[in-house]
C-alpha cells in the first residue's frame, strides 16, 4: 500500500501543509507539491515542513516545466521556471559539519505522458550560453512519451518518420539536494557540491545519497522527476515527468563530506560536478579514493591502483552549468569496512 | 582447438614470418611476435604480413612493457619501450575512403601473471607531462597479479596491507588501429582517428572494431593486451598482459568513416577521441546521430532526442595524450537499418 | 582634491552611512566601508545607499582578507572571509533589462603594505579544490609588498632568498559586479554574468565597465583591491591591499547585455567567464562579434575575420571557480558606430 | 643590405639547392623553397640542407596555402596541401638532448597580396572536427588583404560593407619546429613540443627560439608565414604571405628543454600547447617556474609567487589540433642569471 493513498495524506493534500504519520521506521510526514508552493532556488529560506532525523518524507513533484506542457503545440516558454523544486524540508538535528542520508524508497511516475524538448542553447552538441557558437541555433522541438505504467515503459515516437519504440522506465530524481554553504542561493538547473540539478539515475530506489549539510536542518529539496535518461542527457532533456515519492531523511552526526555520494548494498559511488568532464571526473576519484582510504582502510595509492582496475565512472549529464558524473566500486572488491 | 597450436601454426613460429592456412571462412595466417619485430609507432612502413579480405590473423602481443616485468623489484624503466604493437598488416584491397572491419574472434591471456604500475607523470589524478604541477611527483610502484585462467580471474594484492582480491578477466586489445593519415606516424601511447591506444573494453570478442582506411592496405597494428581495466584506466595502467589473439580482417569497399566505431549483435558504437573529455564526447555522439541518420534513416534531431533518452557513454581512459569514450545506442531502439 | 578628504567625507565617515555632495557631473555619494558593514556574497539584499543615475560613488574596500594580515606570521585563515564587499549600492531607475555603466574615475591604494598569499588548495599550477588531485598540498606561504605611493610601486621580497624588486602599481578592483539574476546569491569568490570576483585589471580608471541590470536598482558591489597582478593570478592571489575609490553609477535604458562589459576611448572589450578557458574565450569573442555587427554595422563574418587579424584576449585569472579572459579591438579598427 | 640579395644569394636561388657564404657572424646558407620542394610533415627525412652551428639560413617560404589563392574565386581547396613548410634543415653537432637556438634576424612579407579564410570546420567560435555539433557548417569565405610595404600595412576590405582599414604589419612564421621525439611524423598543421604550427607571433624578428633536439641534425622547417594575427587567430587564419626570411641556427651542447621557449633581451617566455587552454596554460607556467628556478635561482615558491603579480600569458592561437600560450617574464624582475 502506497502511503500516499492514505487518508491522512490526503488530508496533507487538503491543507497543502505537512502532516506526521508514526510508525516503526520514522514516522511519515506528507506534503503536497503544487505549482504555487515550488522553489526554484537551493537556498536557505523558510521551510515547509519539519523532519526528525529517520522520518520518512511523503510527497511529489512536478516535472522539469512545473506540468505546464500538455499536448502538441506547447512549448517549454509555457513554464513559469525549470525544475520547480519540492522543499525546503528540515531535518531536526541536522547541522553543519553533518551529513544528511536519503534513502529513496519509493518512485512513481504521477501522469501519464512524458515530455522531452530540444531548446535552442541547451544540448551537448549545440551551441549554448557557455559554449557559444556563431551558427544559428537549432530549432526548437517537443517530444510527448505516453506512458505505460503497467508494462514500466514510455513510448519514444519520432517526429519526422512514422518511427516508435518502448523504452523500460527507471524514475529517479533529476534535482535532489541542499542549501548550499556560505549563504550561497543557486538556480534549480545547477548541480555543485549541495547536490542540486546532478540528473544522476543513481538518485533511484535502493540508493541513498548523502550530502553534507551546510545550514541548520539541511534543508532538503527535490524535483525534475525523470522517468528515464541516456547517459549526458545529451538533448537537454530526459522523459521528464511528476514523480510520487517516499524518501527516509536521516542525520549523520559528525560525518563530513564535501561532495555528495550514493551508496547502496553492492557499491559506494561519489558525485563530482564541474566543468570540464575532465574535473568532474577527478573529482569524483579523489573522493573516492578518500573514502576507501578513510573507511575502508587500504592506502591511497593502493586504492588509486584498484579502482584503476575495477573503479566504474557514469556520464550523468553534459549538458547543465556543471557537468556530472558518478564515479564507483563494488564493494566485492573492497575490504571489510573499519569500524 | 586453437590454431595457434597447429602445426602450420608453430611452423609460422620457427620462421618467425606469416604462414596462411586456407579456410571456410577465411584463410588463417600465424604470425608470431617477438621483441624484435614490434613496433612503437603507428605508421606507414613495411608490412609484416599481407591478408586478403576475410582473412584471420593468429598472432600474439606482448604486454605493454615488452613482458620486461617480472618480479617484485622490476620496474617500467626496464621496457624499451612503451606499447609494443604486432604489425602492420597489409590488407589487400583496402584503399583509402574504404573501411577495415576488424572481427575479433578470440582472445586469451598469454602468462600467469599481469602487471599494473604507477608511472611519475601519467595518471587522472596526479600531475602528468600535460597537466603539470608544481608539486612532487607520485612515487613510482610496480603491482603484479597472479592469474588463473581456469577461473578466469586476476588477483589484485595490495602492497601497503595484506588484502588480496579477485577480479574477473575481460581480455582486450589496449592498441588497435591502422597507419594514420597523411603520413602522420604517432607513439603507440597515443589514440586518435586511426584508433591507437585506444584502451577500449570494446575491443574484446564478440564486437567487430572498424577503422578508416587511411593508406594501401591499411596497415593494422595490435598490442597493449589487458586482462581487465577500470573506466578511465585512471592510475595509469590496467592488469597488463601477452595476449594470444584471432581476428578476422575485412575490407569494406566505399564505406568512409572519421572515426573507429564499434558494432556485435546488440549495438552500435563510435570513438571519440581528444582531450578536454567534453570533446570527446562531442565527436562520439555527433558520429552517433550521424550514423543513425545514415544507416537508420531517422532524421539527426529524432536520432539526438532519442539518444537523450536510451544513449550510454563509456569513458575509456583518460590518461593517455587524448582521452577516450565510447558512445553507444542498443539496436533494439533503432529503425530496420536501410538497405 | 580628493573628495574623500571632504569635510562631508569625513562626516559620511563619522555617520557610517552615505552622504550626498550634489556637483556638476552627478552628485557625489559618499560611503565609508568597515568589516562590520561588508557583505561577502553578490546577492538581492537591502542597500547600503542609494544613487540617481550618474551620482559619483566616493568610497572605500578592504582588501581580500578584511585587512586582517599586518605582519609576518598572519597568515589567511585570520580572515573573516574573503573578498569583503563594499555595497550593495541602489541606483534608481535600474530596471532588469537595463545596463548599469560604472565609469572608474580614481583608485588609490589605501595603506602601505599589499599582501600576497599561497594557500593549499588556491591556484593554477597546484592541486585545487576543482582540480583535484592525491599529492600533499603546496605550503601556506605569505608575501608582504611594501608600497612606496610617491613612486608608484610595490616591493616584492622573496622569502627563500635576499632579492627584492619593485612592480610598478595599476590599482584595479578584483571585485566589482551587481545580484546575479533570478535570485541567485553568488560568493564574492566568483565571477559570472554578474562580474563578481573578474579580477580583471581592465576594472581600471579611464575604463568604464557595463553590467546587466538583473534586479531593481542593480545592487552595485565592489572590493578585493589589486595593486598588481599577473596575467592568470596564477599562485591565488594579486598584491592585494584596500582602495579608495571613485566611480560614476549610470543607467543606460533598454540596453540589454548577457555578460560585462569594459569601454575606453581606444577600445570595447568583452568578458567570459567559465571554465575551461576555451569556452571563456568562445563566450568572450562570440560577445564582441556581436556588440561590432549590433553597435558597428559589420556582419558577423566580416567582424569574426577582422578579430582573427586584430583582435585581443587578455586572461584575467585561472584560480577562481571559473576563469576570466576579456577580449577586445581597438576602435580605429571598426566603422562609425551606428547612430 | 640584405644578403638575399647577393650575387651569392642570387646563385642560390638559381641553382635551387643550397649555397654557402663564410662570413663573421656565421656562414650563410641560402635555400630557394618552391611548392615543388615543400615538406607537410614535422619529421625525420632527408634534409635539404645542412648548416654548422652559427650559420645563417637565408631562405623564403610559401603561404599557408602554397601560394595558390591569388583573386576572388579562388578557394582554399585550391591548395595542395596546408602549411607547406621549407626543409628540413641540418645542424651538424645537433644531438638529442641538446637545444636548437634559432634566432630571427630578418623577415619580409614577399608579395603584394595576404590572404584570410573562413574554412568550415575550423574556427574557434564555429564548429570544428575536434568540437563538433549538429549545426550546418559556417559558409566559406576568401578576404584578400592588399600589402602596402612601404607604409607596412595589410588592408582589410570587408566583404559585406564597404568598410576597409589598414592593419600595421608584424610578420611572424606561423610554423616553426624541429623533427619530433621517437619517430613521430606530425602533420604541418600541428603545433606540439617540436614546435610546428605554433602560430605564435613571438616568432618574430629580434626573438630567438629554442627548441629540444630529439634527432640528429635537429632538422629543423618553417613555413606559414603571418603579415598579422590577432589573439587566438579565431577564425582559423592570420593575414597569411609568402616570407623571405634569414634566421641562425645554433646548438647549445647539454641544455635539455621539454618545450620551445622564445627569448630577447628583455624577457623569457614559454610554450604551452595542448588542449583545454587550461593545461596549455600550465605547461607554459610550471616551464617557466622551473627556468626561473633553474637560470635565476629563485625558489620554486617565490617565482610562483612573482609570475602571479608580474607574469604575461599570450595566447597564440585556439584553432590547432592544440591551442598554444605562451607565457612570459620580463627580465627586469629577475635576479641576475646565474654562471
Amino acid at each position: 500500500m502506497k502511503l500516499r493513498n492514505s487518508v491522512l495524506g490526503l488530508l496533507g493534500l487538503l491543507l497543502a501543509g505537512p502532516a506526521v504519520v508514526r510508525g516503526q521506521t520514522g514516522n511519515v510526514v506528507h506534503y503536497t507539491t503544487t505549482i504555487d508552493n515550488v522553489k526554484y532556488l537551493f537556498a536557505t529560506v523558510e521551510p515547509v515542513a519539519r523532519l526528525k532525523s529517520g522520518d520518512i518524507l511523503d510527497t511529489n513533484t512536478l516535472d522539469c516545466f512545473g506540468n505546464a506542457l500538455k499536448k502538441p503545440g506547447d512549448t517549454p516558454g509555457m513554464s513559469k521556471g525549470d525544475n520547480p523544486l519540492a522543499g525546503p524540508f528540515f531535518v531536526e538535528g541536522a547541522e553543519p559539519g553533518d551529513t544528511l542520508a536519503v534513502k529513496i524508497l519509493d518512485l512513481q511516475v504521477d501522469g501519464d505522458t512524458g515530455v522531452g524538448a530540444l531548446s535552442p542553447g541547451f544540448g551537448a552538441i549545440n551551441a549554448t550560453n557557455y559554449t557559444p557558437m556563431l551558427h544559428s541555433p537549432l530549432p526548437e522541438r517537443v517530444w510527448f512519451y505516453p506512458i505505460d505504467r503497467a508494462a514500466n515503459v514510455a513510448i519514444f515516437k519520432a517526429l519526422d518518420s512514422d518511427f516508435s519504440v518502448k523504452i523500460p522506465m527507471h524514475p529517479f530524481f533529476g534535482c535532489i539536494g541542499v542549501a548550499p554553504v556560505n549563504g550561497e542561493a543557486r538556480s534549480s538547473i545547477v548541480p555543485a557540491e549541495f547536490g542540486g540539478n546532478l540528473d544522476s539515475p543513481e538518485a533511484s530506489v535502493g540508493n541513498t545519497v548523502y550530502f553534507p549539510v551546510n545550514v541548520r536542518g539541511g534543508l532538503f529539496y527535490i524535483g525534475d522527476g525523470h522517468a528515464a535518461m541516456g547517459d549526458g542527457e545529451i538533448a537537454g532533456t530526459a522523459i521528464e515527468v511528476p514523480l510520487k515519492a517516499r524518501v527516509q531523511l536521516s542525520v549523520i552526526k559528525g560525518r563530513t563530506i564535501a561532495w555528495p555520494q550514493f551508496e547502496n548494498d553492492n557499491a559506494i559511488m561519489t558525485v563530482g560536478a564541474y566543468r570540464p568532464l575532465d574535473d568532474a571526473v577527478r573529482i569524483a576519484f579523489t573522493e573516492l579514493v578518500h573514502w576507501i582510504h578513510k573507511d575502508y582502510g587500504m592506502s591511497e595509492l593502493d586504492a588509486y591502483e584498484l579502482l584503476s582496475k575495477v573503479g566504474r565512472v557514469h556520464l550523468n549529464e553534459m549538458v547543465d552549468p556543471n557537468y556530472v558524473v558518478v564515479a564507483s566500486i563494488e564493494k566485492k572488491y573492497l575490504p571489510a569496512k573499519k569500524k
